[in-house]
């Protein structure tokens, strides 16, 4: 909303926006005919056209990123500025027209069987906070060339979503099957013509008791889910990375083994450098400790010297988020935050602020969080080959000049 | 957001739009010139542009609701949906061009001095989520004739702010000086020439004691304040009816007297039907304890037979919500639903649900709220001159068709 920016505003970050998503653009063969033709021109590409493009840093024709200073304090990230990133082609808008007729398999129950939207939504309720991250969020503070997306902070946002819990729709057909490991959720995009399916399909295995809290949800952050974050329907697992929270879910299976797919087999995989992705390598499933700062941002203007309320996010997907701490020499000291604003639950991310009086100079200013089980959110990286995951707080760490 | 919606549904909604809000624009003054003209020319005023025509009403050129199936179950209320009545003609935009540059002045307190916006950041930060209610909404459920938007359910929502604590400021200024009662908050709108200030100015006194709890907020949702709601500053104090958060505020004083601005003296004073608004009939203050039905919603095609979930939102500026019961008969018989979603305080709402098999027919289904304290939301309306506070559950019944 608030579409009434000034000209001069968009121009100057239409620039901005350019200059870091040019290389990228090339090599996805994005095209400027491409671009939605709003008020503004705003470079959006078409699936995430209603994005705000003067808060969001466009990477590529797939993906579209939070602008750090772009958060603000509220709990909640609007999703006119929620990152978006599709690994295949949206379906047709058509789907959303009527999203009650969605249809969804559930398999690998006694009794299986297949769902409209309709149906589901009169089979129960719940509603859950929880950060939807991307794996390879803060991809771009890595050294070595990893290929994808080079996000810094912003491939991650906390979002509310209401849909049916997974657990009804299991009870109701007679309990999951014996001997089942995992829950397998299809993604409902069409496969383009001459590629194997395999090789290219969203399907993603969890284990199967991830259920207890997944709901297949319609409604994001109070609103119709838009076919740009999977509608009509998406598998939702609070506390898991981005890719297992599979868009336009058609198929939702507990199985023996994990999907063959290669987003499985090989796909989100952490590895060493130059190794190739494989089954035996761990999943980006449940998301690590994490923090970072908003505000300052360092791609904001200088900031005044003075009182500065420094704030930023905290979250994660195992052990919640106890206690934040901030530091403004680059983790030499550090200092107890406090949080602000209502609790959203243990999947939610929590903002924090830490009140500073800042006197003219340089500062590099980061956050570490602190877990209920007494883990701290690590300085350093996991050197890894495609860059998942990453929760040092070194490189998370912001430069900020005050004057 | 989710512009891509189809034109055919856009060309249905407009229809109802226009049914249901033709009077009101016709005394208004509300002219087809001055819609925004944004992709299939939305019925909206110019200052609600934003807005998603296809789940509001439009009743004048300053007041949009939103429909009652518009609310979902994620606890927030999108800004796109969000309710939006103004007293005066909005600023000029610019306004929000540079929010950092707005000056408020604090008044009252050992030391009076003037802020802008920038200098507020850096001096606090809360955040809050309440429901932003106008004083008459459900005054369309009035049978006498009353003046005003005839309001159903929707001119309420459930947002989150952020801003500097009042408290802080007062605290930073040397204290309240001694003597005062009342903290009045004054809008920057700019009044038309020829009209008396008193008459028309957006000026509202509250307890000063309120000032615990309220922050000079510049942030919606997460996003920067809208104009149309009130950015760059606005008074936010939780639980108080929409008219005392007072928008554009320039001035924040805390005084002796309530101020002798007519909107406080004589509007929004709850009093008999016939009788003239004066400062000795209750101030439209603290919210009264309610609910509504949002599923089903009366305005919706007829629900399909068997297993519904009946949902909700209950809230109060006073005692918070401690339990809600259904009824589906029309208030002869009480079900307990059940909260969904996390508790976003004792300001916000919450979304509630009865699971409920419903057989082919015709349905009263209404809610009824439980306050800590041990009240109970009533059955109906308290009758006033001008249908402010309706609280009465008989009223906000949903009569729903089954088939």
């Amino acid at each position: 909303m608030d579409k009434l920016k000034p000209e001069t505003n968009l121009n100057r970050r239409r620039l901005l926006v350019a200059g870091a998503g040019g290389v990228a653009a090339g090599l996805s063969g994005w095209s400027p005919a491409g671009f939605a033709q709003a008020a503004g021109s705003k470079p959006l590409p078409p699936f995430a056209a209603f994005k705000d493009a003067s808060r969001v840093i466009v990477h590529s024709s797939k993906t579209v990123e939070t602008r750090r200073d772009a958060f603000g304090t509220s709990g909640i990230t609007d999703t006119d500025i929620l990152f978006a990133r599709n690994n295949l082609e949206t379906p047709n808008a058509s789907v959303t027209a009527n999203p009650d007729a969605w249809v969804v398999e559930i398999d690998g129950v006694a009794n299986p069987r297949k769902f409209t939207v309709g149906d589901l939504k009169g089979m129960g309720l719940a509603s859950v906070s929880m950060v939807l991250q991307c794996s390879g969020n803060g991809r771009g503070f890595f050294a070595h060339k990893t290929s994808g997306s080079q996000w810094k902070v912003g491939a991650a946002g906390n979002t509310l979503w209401s849909g049916v819990p997974v657990k009804a729709l299991v009870e109701e057909l007679g309990g999951v099957r014996g001997g089942m490991s995992y829950m397998t959720s299809s993604g409902g995009e069409t496969i383009p013509a001459g590629l194997d399916p395999k090789k290219v399909m969203v399907e993603r295995s969890v284990p199967w008791t991830a259920m207890e809290e997944a709901i297949l949800a319609w409604e994001l952050n109070g609103r119709p889910l838009p076919l740009a974050h999977g509608g009509p329907l998406r598998m939702i697992i609070p506390g898991y990375y981005g890719v297992n929270n599979v868009k336009y879910v058609k198929r939702v299976a507990f199985t023996v083994e994990e999907t063959h797919a290669h987003i499985q087999t090989a796909g989100y995989r952490v590895r060493d450098i130059g190794v190739k992705g494989a089954p035996d390598q761990p999943s980006m499933w449940e998301m690590n400790l994490k923090s970072f700062i908003t505000h300052p941002a360092d791609d904001s203007k200088p900031v005044r010297a003075g009182m500065v309320q420094v704030h930023g996010v905290a979250f994660s997907g195992g052990s919640p988020v106890n206690a934040v701490e901030v530091s403004i020499d680059g983790g030499k000291t550090w200092h107890a935050a406090r949080f602000i604003g209502p609790n959203l639950g243990r999947y939610a991310w929590r903002d924090f602020v830490l009140p500073v009086r800042l006197a003219p100079g340089s500062y590099t200013i980061t956050s570490r969080a602190i877990a209920d089980d007494g883990e701290v959110q690590p300085e350093l990286r996991v050197e890894n080959h495609r860059g998942y995951g990453h929760n040092g707080w070194r490189d998370h760490a912001v430069k900020v000049k005050v004057a």
